[in-house]
């Protein structure tokens, strides 16, 4: 059996993974999480929440899941987020145009238009692979799921693709609690949703999927890194779009240009402590850069952190992007809400500027009592109204929802001197962004080895879903008693446990090993005399003997790998 | 100003919780969690686990929140989980017929049906709120939000109105994941959705809120509790469907049959224990018996835990319910897989029960190379197949997609005498069920207080989102230095800090105050020559001096409260 079916076979059968709603028959791109995977997930998110939002400083926010129509037609998901499809002419199933080429004929489709796509399908008579049958024209599936949000279908709604939008969304929000000062960085971790036409490639390749992001807002002229010193020695693997792998410190990256500042360079190595962090071989990973063709629309520079797995090759697993200022602009386009932050300059500037100055012994009779009133809307108008004026002539501005045009006799330009403390700018921001589901496969994967011809699952300690199991020698019942108390007092001091009395202690080993529980102990006819344990490990299989008096502490301590085995 | 207004204001403001979508002019029942209310919700949802899934090995799931419909169909959300709506004939607006009908004519509308709502309509000439409008008949609103998964609409899928319903479908897996033993529970965490027709009520009534929820298996003949004596002795509020309110122990409440049985009572102690751990009031915390009237229609016993908040009266927060065989029963019938547990019995049994014999004298000839899979067929029938062939004189049983019909030649029926080990069973379910939004709620308005005319949140330190404040007392480089040095430490050890040097020291304390701080450090000249700061008490405002060397060991210590102030 090939490794991937190794570890999906212990993952399902253990409860790890499961597929979704296999008693309903099953749907395609759904999975669920068992115990076993559901505890591994929430200590990877901890150990993702501990380095960014506690250390990095960077707090989370949560947001819905489901977003009005204006939120992504602003972001350009309505128009881009989509697929080529095509629908067989015969059996009315629907496929990926460029899936069905790329398995019918070793064709490479990157970058085609539909009306290409189109083409190749009929000059290599590419047929329906479930009837045979001929397919129609190649049209746009958009990816984002559907709902209509209140009574009526009255408002159309979508389920997000990324969190990230929220964050762009309340940028005003979320520069006001940093007290209007930049960089600031806001995580969130949650789903995230792609309507796949035809899910493949199992846990890797989801519809409904966990992500773990976050936004740093800079300013555009200061991409450098307060702590970049404390990294830049930090060694990485590089694979640049227009060149060979190589490994070489962040610091020299950045140096030799490979990686476009200091800011996205300290983001790669944060990645990478990460993932080893939770587990992931230093050896097993590497960063490749976008091309310029596969880069998102908004990206300035991409990042893929990439895991080499022996099931899928190499798959990406965290992006880093540059965003620049797409999404900020596109919301501030799309909402008509300014989305800026003040940039201080270092000294008042003297700035020369066009404005739009009222003629307020014309206005004042003609208006009356709202003269005040638009006297104070000419001040505030934006350069874009100013420029509207030197074409047409007027200016339309609206009092109290009452709407009025302004000719010469009323406004006129003149250029004005001003000292100025500094300008509004619209933020860059970076992004780290990982899918926590494929990085949960990677480690399961990662993790997988053979001892004896069984499976034991080296998991990290700080990831593994169970800490300890508690077995009794034999099911005696004064072994018995004396287990089960031990097994309470584990979880009453914090720790997952089991208990498991059942098959000869091999068995148990042996079953405990393969869901990767790093400690087992085993209460015997000693424990009874002289209080002690013994505790196996489960990648040396070492044991020692250690007093049921501090022994949750002892644990604790072998867990967080603040003390080896050896050294009790 | 209301105690509501002002939670509210200082909600918003600081950044715990925010209306969401407002750039894009808002959008009803929907709320984005700030940066200091997502990093509340994450803490109460770790002493959520800490309580079920650690100390009470309930480990947690993690399922999809889009289902097929199929799943809702046979839960009965599809045809039940709905709301009488009524459209206005002038203007198009909807509402709940039962809302319009409360807010025009102090009627009450629970348990009546649509055409007694019209009447009542009619009579009492109630009119469209908006417009004054005429409204239409009353109509049925499913509360779901609909989508379709994959290209082409060709499946209807559903967001989930609660997380429970995927721990029944999976039951089989979870049966197998607890080597097949009842009771087991699992817990589950995550998003739920009702599509409202028109929300109110703000946060406590949301489209989109996040869940707690847990399933307990158990044998409808021992809903006992092992460690039931643990708690017996704990005091209850109790107000049940036919009385008066009472405080009574749990174990009395059983004894008298105030509580229908040991493990519900159990579980309402849990919840009265985790509700006081995230700091909850004891006095203003209640449980509330469904009436009959106002029960699910799958519950048998259900009591609600109640919050008495000053904005909203008493308010449910928590479900407890005795949800029985509804909910597998419903599963096994909507999807033909058997969904049940094996009860063995004390010794094995003999039953005598009418089995359907094949003559195979008959079989051979007649089906020559199927007659053996026939034959194996016959055995494995139902006692439901068996009825009908008393019933109908024939059996109908498909043999390789083939169907075909056996009448009495070919098989009779016999009573025959079997040694039985146990039997199959549709286990109960014990179901607590988390509203996490209503309780942040709750918990803020609950630690809000005032001080010298300022705001001061009473925060439990295990929920405090900012759990330490660093202040230079005055911003002088050499103070400033040494205050960010501190912070950098603080957040590498694992604390949610804050960095502060704006304004007077006063007004910084007052500013923490307002979010929960619970201790907020200064550094002064004396901190650069003893290394000591001064810590304060976010409560008490008493300040003590510590040295930085022990400074995050001992902020960790007061943040557990394993140690008080008075005592360092």
């Amino acid at each position: 059996m090939n490794k991937h079916g190794d570890i999906m076979e212990l993952a399902i059968r253990r409860g790890f993974i499961w597929p979704s709603y296999d008693i309903y028959g099953g749907v395609g791109g759904f999975y669920d999480y068992g115990p076993l995977g559901a505890t591994l997930k929430k200590k990877i998110e901890d150990i993702w929440r501990e380095l960014y939002c506690v250390k990095e400083g960077f707090l989370e926010i949560s947001s819905p899941s489901i977003s009005p129509e204006e939120v992504f037609i602003a972001s350009g998901h309505v128009n881009n987020f989509v697929d080529p499809v095509v629908e067989c002419k015969k059996c009315g199933s629907s496929f990926r145009a460029d899936h069905v080429i790329q398995d019918a004929a070793d064709v490479k489709t990157d970058g085609l238009s539909f009306k290409e796509l189109e083409e190749i399908i009929d000059k290599n008579d590419v047929k329906c692979p479930k009837c045979g049958g001929n397919f129609g024209n190649v049209w746009t599936y958009n990816l984002m799921f559907k709902t209509h949000i209140g009574a009526g279908e009255k408002r159309v709604g979508y389920l997000r693709p990324e969190t990230a939008q929220a964050m762009f969304v309340l940028f005003n929000r979320l520069y006001s609690f940093y007290r209007k000062k930049l960089p600031f960085g806001v995580a969130q971790l949650g789903k995230a949703y792609r309507n796949e036409i035809s899910p493949r490639q199992g846990v890797i390749r989801l519809r409904e999927f966990s992500m773990a992001e976050v936004e740093i807002f800079v300013d555009a002229g200061k991409k450098t890194c307060e702590n970049f010193a404390f990294v830049e020695k930090t060694e990485l693997d590089l694979v640049p779009q227009d060149g060979q792998g190589v490994r070489i410190t962040a610091g020299d990256a950045v140096k030799k240009g490979i990686i476009a500042h200091e800011l996205l360079a300290y983001h790669l190595t944060l990645v990478r402590r990460f993932l080893e962090d939770v587990g992931l071989s230093g050896e097993k990973l590497r960063f490749r850069q976008h091309a310029k063709t596969e880069m998102a629309h908004y990206a300035a520079d991409c990042w893929d952190a990439e895991f080499n797995s022996k099931r899928f090759g190499w798959i990406e697993i965290v992006g880093i992007a540059d965003r620049t200022c797409y999404d900020l602009e596109a919301h501030e386009k799309g909402s008509g809400v300014e989305l800026k932050a003040f940039k201080r300059f270092e000294k008042p500037m003297v700035v020369r500027r066009v404005a739009l100055v009222p003629n307020e012994a014309k206005i004042g009779p003609a208006f009356k009592a709202r003269a005040k009133e638009i006297v104070e809307s000419l001040k505030g108008l934006e350069e874009k109204e100013i420029e509207k004026f030197s074409k047409n002539g007027y200016i339309d501005i609206e009092i109290g929802g009452e709407k009025m045009r302004l000719d010469g006799d009323y406004v006129a330009l003149r250029k004005v001197e001003e000292t100025a403390t500094g300008e509004k700018i619209t933020p860059h921001v970076i992004e780290p962004s990982y899918g926590i589901d494929r990085i949960i496969y990677c480690i399961l994967e990662d993790a997988y080895s053979e001892r004896d011809e069984k499976a034991v699952l080296n998991l990290k300690s700080s990831v593994a879903p169970i800490e300890v199991a508690i077995f009794p020698l034999v099911s005696k019942p004064e072994l018995v008693k004396v287990a089960k108390k031990i097994y309470e007092d584990m979880k009453a001091s914090g720790l997952y446990s089991i208990y498991d009395e059942v098959d000869s202690i091999g068995r148990r080993y042996a079953r405990v090993d393969e869901i990767g529980v790093p400690y087992a102990m085993t209460v015997d006819f000693d424990t009874i005399s002289d209080t002690t344990v013994t505790v196996r490990d489960r990648n040396t299989t070492n044991q020692v003997r250690i007093t049921l008096k501090d022994l949750a502490e002892t644990l604790k301590r072998l867990l967080s790998e603040s003390v080896g085995f050896g050294e009790l």
